[in-house]
C-alpha cells in the first residue's frame, strides 16, 4: 500500500558493508563503462565515482561499492584481472575508516587565546562558578554542562544483533549514538562502559557516578537484567533512566503503527495484535500498546504464547501474561497469526512464514523488527498480502530517543513517563509526509518538534 | 634578576572577577575619559572597551572590568549617581557567563548528511566494528575513541583552594581541564564526579568504568586520600593513572626550578631546601626533586619538620622523613629558613614572612604556591632578597598535564613514571624563552614537544 523510506537496494547493501576502490582507469571513453558492467556482474552495487587526479594516459578515481558477503576481494581480483587497463591501488574499508579514533570528540565550548581566558576557564577564576554551585546546587544547571550532558551506559551484553560481545567491543555503538545526539539535539553524550555482568555493581556504579548526568541512557543490556537495572536506577537516582532498546524501539513502533492505522482505515482500539518476542523491546512495546488503547495481544516468545498459568515464565513475562493474552490462547505461533489484524516482531530473523502473513486479517500491518534481518522480509510480507510492512531498518530507535532526552532535560524532568513516549510517538507520527510512516530522520527539526511535545507532556 | 611571565597586576586582577558593564554614554569629546577616571578612582581596572551601538546623543558601550572585592554594586551606583550622562545598563558576570551550560561539549566527528552516513556510523554498519574489536581487542585503539579519551576523575574533597565543596560544584573545574586538554592536544577529557568519599568505592568505580578510556587523571582529592586512590588505580588498572595536584605541579615546579638554578648559576647537588606543606603536592615534588639530584630537603608540615623518630606523622610522611632531613633537624620553620638556597610552599596563604626568605643563602629561589595567594606574596619575597620568586600563578600544572597525557596516550603506556615526568620538566625549561622561568602556556607546540618528550622518555 505504502512504499516507506529506508526500503530501496541501495540502502539495504549500504546495511552491510561500503568499501572505496582507489583504481588506475584508462582514459578511454567506454571504459569506466566496462568496470561498472564487471562489478555489477559480480553483484557489486556502485556508489559515488569520483575523479581523483589524472596521470598521462589513465584517471585515478575512487569507486565507492557497497557489498554483502564474504569473498570481496577475490571478486576483486577477478575483476581486475579480466578489465584491461583497470587496476586497482587500494581498497579501503569506508565504515571502518569512519570510526577511526572514535566518532565524537570532546571540545572546548569558549576560545582560550589569552591568558585571561584561561584564569577565567580554569583556576583561579572558575573558583567563583564553584562557589555559586556550592551555594545553590541547583545553579549546577545553569553554570555547568549537566543540562546538556547523558551518561550512555552499557555492560556489552546484548548489543545490536551480536548478543553479548563484551562491553570494550560495544564502544563504536555508543559512540555512534553519541555523534547522533550531537548532530541532532546539541546533547553531549558520554560512552560509559560498565565492566560488569552484576545488576548490583551496574547500579552502584551509575548511582555513584550520576551526578555529573543530567539524564542515564541505558544501551545494549540485555533482558531480563536490562529490567532490573532500569527500575532500580529510577528509582535511586532523580534523573530521567531511559533503556533505548526498549523504550526508543516502543516510540518509534508505535509512530509508524500510529500511520499505519490511518492508511489501512484500522481503530487502535478495534485491532488485535500477535507479537513475537519477550524481551527488552517485547515488554516495552506492549506497554506502549496498551496505554495507547489497544485491547487484543497475544505474545509468543520461543517456547509458544505467554498465558496465565504457564509455568516457565520469568517475572517480566508473568506481569505480561497478566496484561495481555485475554483469552488465554495457548495454541501455536501458526495459529496465533489466524484473523490478526497486526504483527510485530521483535524476536530473530526469518521465523515467520508467508502463510502465517497470508492468514491473517484483510490488509494486516507487518512489522517484522528483529535485527540483522526481519522475521519476514518485508518482500515476502507483501507478497503474502500485507498492506503495511516496516522491518528494522525503518523502525530505527534513533528517530526517537535524541528528542525524547533533549525533551526531558529541557523540561527538567526527573523521568521520562509513558506519557512522554507515547507524546512522542503522536508527535512523530504527525510530522511524517504523507503516504509514509515515519518522518526524516536527518531533519533536525523532526527531533526538535519531537523534544518540544516530550516536554509539554512532562509539563501537563 | 628575572620578572617572570603573569605577575603583571592586569593578570592579578583578572584572577579574581570579571565583569562587563553594558553602558549608556553621553556622546561628547572626554566624556569616556571622565568615565574612565572614575572608575579608576574606584579602584576599578578597565579591561577592553567596545562600541556597541550609538542612539541619538549617547553611545552603547561595553566595559570590561577586573574587580577584586565585594562592594563592586555599591561602587558602581556612586560612580553612576556622580557622573553625568552615564549610565549602566547591564552587569554582566563573564566568569559565569563563560561557563554558563558548561565550557565543554561532545560533537561528532564526522558528518551525518545521508540516511548511509547514518547507517555506517550507527546500526547496522557499526556492527563490523564491534566485530573487529571483539575480534582483537587491541583495535578499540584504532576505531575507538579510547586513544583520546582521558577520564577526569574527582570527588569533589579538595578543590582548589576551595577545599571539601562537594562532587558537583567542583565540575566547573573538570570541565575547564578537558576544554585546555581538547584546545590544546585534542584529548577528549570527560569529567567523572565520584559521589563518594571511601577510596573503596572510588576504586572499585573507576577500575569498573575504567575500559571506556585511555587514561585516568585525579583531580582535587584530598591528602592523605588520594596517595591510597592513586597507587590502588595504578595496581590495578594497565593505562596511565595521573594525579594532577600532585605530579602536574611538581612537573611544572621542577622545569621552573631548572631554569632558576640556570639564571642563579645554581647546582641542584649543591642545594639546600626548605618546604612547606606536606599534602598531595608536597610529597609528588620531593619525589622529584630528589630523583633530579637535590639532597638536601628540609619538609615542615603545620607541627613542623617532618623528622625520622617524629611520632604524629601519617605512612605517607613517615616515608618522607625517612628520605629527606637527613641532619634529623627538629627546629622551627623560621630556623630551618636560614641559610637554604630554595623556599617551595605548598601550605596556606601568608605563613612565611619577609625576615625568614631574608635568612635565607645569598640569591635564593622562593617558589611560595599556595592558592589563592602564596605563603609570602612574590614583591615582599624580591623586597626580602630573594633572586627569583614565582607563586602559584606562574606554576600552573595546565602547562604540563595536557602534554604528560598526549604523550602517555601516543606511546601507548600503560603508566606514567618518574623519568616521564622529569623528562617532561626538562621540555618545558628549555623551550623558554631566555629570561623566562616557564613556556607560553597558550602556545600549542609547547605542549606537542612536551608530549614527544614524554612519549620518548616512555620508550627510552
Amino acid at each position: 500500500m505504502c512504499e516507506i523510506k529506508g526500503s530501496s537496494w541501495q540502502q539495504r547493501y549500504s546495511a552491510s558493508e561500503i568499501f572505496t576502490l582507489r583504481c588506475k582507469v584508462l582514459d578511454r571513453p567506454g571504459k569506466l563503462a566496462e568496470v561498472c558492467q564487471f562489478l555489477g556482474e559480480a553483484n557489486i552495487n556502485i556508489g559515488q565515482i569520483s575523479q581523483v587526479s589524472v596521470e598521462d594516459d589513465y584517471k585515478i578515481r575512487d569507486i565507492t561499492i557497497f557489498f554483502s558477503g564474504k569473498d570481496l576481494i577475490v571478486k576483486l581480483h577477478k575483476l581486475a584481472d579480466k578489465t584491461r587497463g583497470f587496476e586497482i591501488i587500494k581498497v579501503t574499508d569506508d565504515i571502518l575508516e569512519m570510526h577511526r579514533r572514535g566518532s565524537i570528540e570532546m571540545v572546548s565550548r569558549v576560545p582560550i587565546k589569552s591568558l585571561t581566558d584561561m584564569r577565567m576557564l580554569y583556576t583561579p577564576g572558575v573558583a567563583s562558578v564553584c562557589k555559586q554551585v556550592e551555594a545553590d546546587i541547583e545553579k549546577a544547571w545553569e553554570y555547568t554542562g549537566i543540562c546538556d550532558r547523558v551518561a550512555i551506559v552499557t555492560n556489552g551484553t546484548a548489543v545490536l544483533g551480536l548478543g553479548d560481545i563484551g562491553v570494550l567491543p560495544s564502544l563504536a555503538v555508543m559512540e555512534g549514538k553519541a555523534a547522533i545526539f550531537a548532530e541532532f539535539v546539541n546533547i553531549s553524550g558520554v560512552p560509559i562502559l560498565v565492566d560488569s555482568k552484576e545488576p548490583d555493581v551496574f547500579v552502584e556504579t551509575v548511582v555513584t557516578i550520576a551526578k555529573g548526568f543530567g539524564a542515564i541512557q541505558l544501551e545494549d543490556v540485555s533482558a531480563p537484567t536490562c529490567f532490573e537495572i532500569e527500575e532500580r536506577l529510577k528509582k535511586e537516582l532523580n534523573i530521567p533512566v531511559f533503556h533505548d532498546d526498549q523504550h526508543g524501539t516502543a516510540t518509534v513502533m508505535l509512530a509508524a503503527l500510529i500511520n499505519a492505522f490511518k492508511y489501512t482505515n484500522k481503530k487502535a482500539e478495534n485491532c488485535s495484535i500477535v507479537m513475537l518476542g519477550a524481551g527488552a523491546a517485547g515488554l516495552a512495546i506492549s506497554k506502549m500498546l496498551l496505554s495507547y488503547g489497544i485491547k487484543d495481544i497475544v505474545i509468543f516468545d520461543s517456547k509458544g504464547a505467554l498465558c496465565r498459568g504457564r509455568e516457565d515464565m520469568n517475572p517480566y513475562k508473568k506481569k505480561l501474561a497478566e496484561i495481555t493474552n485475554k483469552d488465554k490462547f495457548d495454541g501455536t505461533l501458526k495459529d496465533g497469526f489466524v484473523g490478526k489484524d497486526i504483527f510485530i516482531g521483535v524476536s530473530r530473523p526469518n521465523t515467520v512464514s508467508k502463510d502465517m502473513v497470508a492468514s491473517m486479517a484483510k490488509d494486516p500491518i507487518v512489522f517484522p523488527l528483529s535485527n540483522p534481518e526481519g522475521e519476514i522480509s518485508k518482500e515476502e510480507a507483501y507478497e503474502a498480502g500485507a498492506a503495511i510492512a516496516a522491518d528494522g531498518r525503518d523502525i530505527n530507535n534513533a528517530l526517537a530517543y535524541p528528542g525524547i532526552f533533549r525533551g526531558a532535560l529541557d523540561a527538567r524532568a526527573n523521568d521520562i513517563t509513558l506519557e512522554m513516549k507515547v507524546a512522542s510517538s503522536k508527535m512523530l507520527a504527525s510530522l511524517a509526509s504523507e503516504g509514509d510512516l515515519l518522518p526524516d530522520i536527518l531533519d533536525k527539526q523532526v527531533h526538535l518538534q519531537n523534544a518540544k511535545a516530550v516536554a509539554e507532556a512532562w509539563k501537563s
